[in-house]
């Protein structure tokens, strides 16, 4: 199931998002372009900034349209104030793109919160889904896994987590190509009784529902780099704590190597012979690869780039965009969703309530 | 403030509990008893099996006794049924030594539900302290932070939260040696709208309250081993999730080290240069350093050890139970939480009001 191999995929690009934006737009846009010789992009931001980058890539000649606008989202702006000041920002007139049907998905590498607010007011939700949801994938022992909530909701009801599955093992699907994702329930500890009351009522009823994969029960915390499973289902307070904290995990380690290989001649020269294989490892673990994390449930497709990212990382979040269009991710999602509700209505009612806790 | 300098402090083991026991526990104290001439230690368990160990050391002779039972705890049972069918285990006999005053605290390397809920049942809550707290403390890129509760309590109130700051400062002061602890309150953003309500509220309290150390505000997961605070203070499930997965992504790059310096043969030889550099990291990061986790708030002092652990773990646990002794944690407590609650108590209306938060 894709879309017509011939048709363009129309992909929005907010072009004054980013650090050192415009510049890593219109490069990563470049190096997209050849990737996917199917993609069509829309700049949206200062032309007088963004045409001259334009001009100096051949692969994106006769490929590209600009809309021009002065105004853009600052790093520092609030959601809220983005959301009401905004409406003719880079930002608000590339989600715009996407509602009106002039663009297939949005990029941006601008204020997080901002691009939330600006996307869930415009695109709405997909009909069914109730929260939308930030997804993104990360290297784990095993290969790859999908998280989510990461930030978007701080509280979830049962019914949301079971929504989060249902796209989240689409998403492993449909972008890292898992067959019968294996779908995990984050909590601290696998006994029934453990964790929240919303955790407990997700997992009996994930349990009852048929999923596109395949529920296993609950995960821990080391679960998400040993990779247990495809899909970790979290609410977004927990699933951003859990991303930081590996992230913050991740940069230590990282500094501690470098410290160590600085720490003395001897291994200084041990860095010289094993210097090879640590570039493998550092393409393996590159956070660039892993750029790109999606609002899902959202109607439309809107991508997040990490604002500090160079080209290379900007055209990987544009081939996320690419591929979750091209695999008509939302309407999977939609297909999916109704049946799933009629399934999670149709459920005896004390699956829909938590078994009480038996006291230690 | 120290306990009277030639008074024994006088140490519970439970010996039948950890992966090798007794032979870890046995071993351990005898590193310990060396390292701690003050100490004497009461173990409880198989008297069979835990004598010729003890004999075997010549730094125990004269410093120990042995409480014998033929019952344990396993590591799989269940913490209710424990409390209620382990009454003659080795590991309620020696939490009672605490209660009867014939110990000063309690180390156990067994089973950490069973251990918290016969611990919290045995010894009770310190006066005015509502919920116990696991704590323990890591390595970070500054040194070392202490973080609470680990997952002894899925949900916490506000004045909860506050307890556990008082607590864990007081912990960093008398384990780690930090004079003015920085604390933090870990949360999703540093914006004073982020997270739950009763984050919100615990960091207004925070902040208008006295503490032993100094409240900085929010921290996010990245902050955990940046070390931007010396305290991390959370509920249960966040703290649980939080440490675990900081354990599974240093296990993963862990393992890819490993596998790096195996690539090839060039790696090999770089990891011969730089094996001695390899090895001091390793020891600034080894997990033995870092074991014995309390559980703080109750009536006596109880440390868990690692299950996993060897004798020099095991050693440190018992290191952690007594400094906690000899420099008055508990009592410290006590004399704290009193006038923190009269505060507490005192503060306007607001302050225990979470404010509204402003939709995006």
């Amino acid at each position: 199931m894709t879309a017509n191999v011939n048709s363009p995929i129309r992909i929005a690009l907010d072009a004054m998002g980013g650090d050192d934006a415009p510049r890593i737009v219109v490069n990563g846009a470049a190096i997209a372009q050849v990737r996917y010789p199917q993609a069509e992009f829309i700049f949206v931001g200062d032309e007088a900034a963004i045409k001259p980058l334009i001009d100096k890539h051949k692969s994106l000649k006769g490929r590209t349209k600009i809309i021009h606008t002065a105004e853009r989202v600052l790093p520092d702006d609030k959601a809220a104030q983005a959301l009401r000041g905004g409406r003719q920002t880079s930002m608000r007139l590339a989600i715009n793109a996407v509602a009106e049907g002039a663009a297939d998905a949005i990029v941006s590498a601008g204020n997080t919160g901002a691009l939330m607010a600006m996307a869930k007011f415009v695109l709405k939700m997909l009909p069914g889904i109730d929260r939308p949801a930030i997804t993104t994938f990360f290297p784990t022992l095993k290969g790859e896994t999908v998280m989510l909530d990461l930030g978007a909701n701080t509280e979830c009801a049962p019914e949301n987590l079971v929504d989060f599955a249902l796209m989240g093992a689409l998403f492993a699907n449909t972008v890292l190509g898992v067959e019968n994702p294996r779908i995990g329930l984050l909590n601290v500890g696998s006994e029934e009784t453990k964790g929240h009351e919303e955790i407990r009522i997700a997992a009996q009823e994930l349990r009852a529902l048929e999923l596109p994969g395949q529920f296993i029960g609950y995960v821990e915390g080391n679960d998400i780099t040993n990779g247990t499973v495809d899909v970790v289902v979290t609410d977004g307070f927990t699933g951003n704590v859990a991303l930081k904290t590996a992230e913050g995990t991740a940069k230590m380690y990282t500094e501690f190597l470098r410290r160590t290989f600085k720490s003395s001649w001897l291994a200084r020269i041990g860095y010289m012979f094993a210097s090879h294989a640590f570039k493998k490892l550092r393409k393996r673990l590159d956070p660039r690869t892993y750029n790109g994390a999606l609002f899902v449930g959202l109607r439309g497709v809107c991508v997040k780039s990490h604002g500090g990212t160079d080209a290379i990382g900007f055209a990987n979040a544009i081939g996320v965009a690419y591929d979750l269009v091209k695999y008509q991710f939302n309407e999977k999602i939609s297909e999916r969703v109704q049946v799933l509700h009629e399934k999670l209505q149709a459920l005896p009612p004390e699956i829909k309530t938590a078994a009480p806790v038996v006291a230690a």
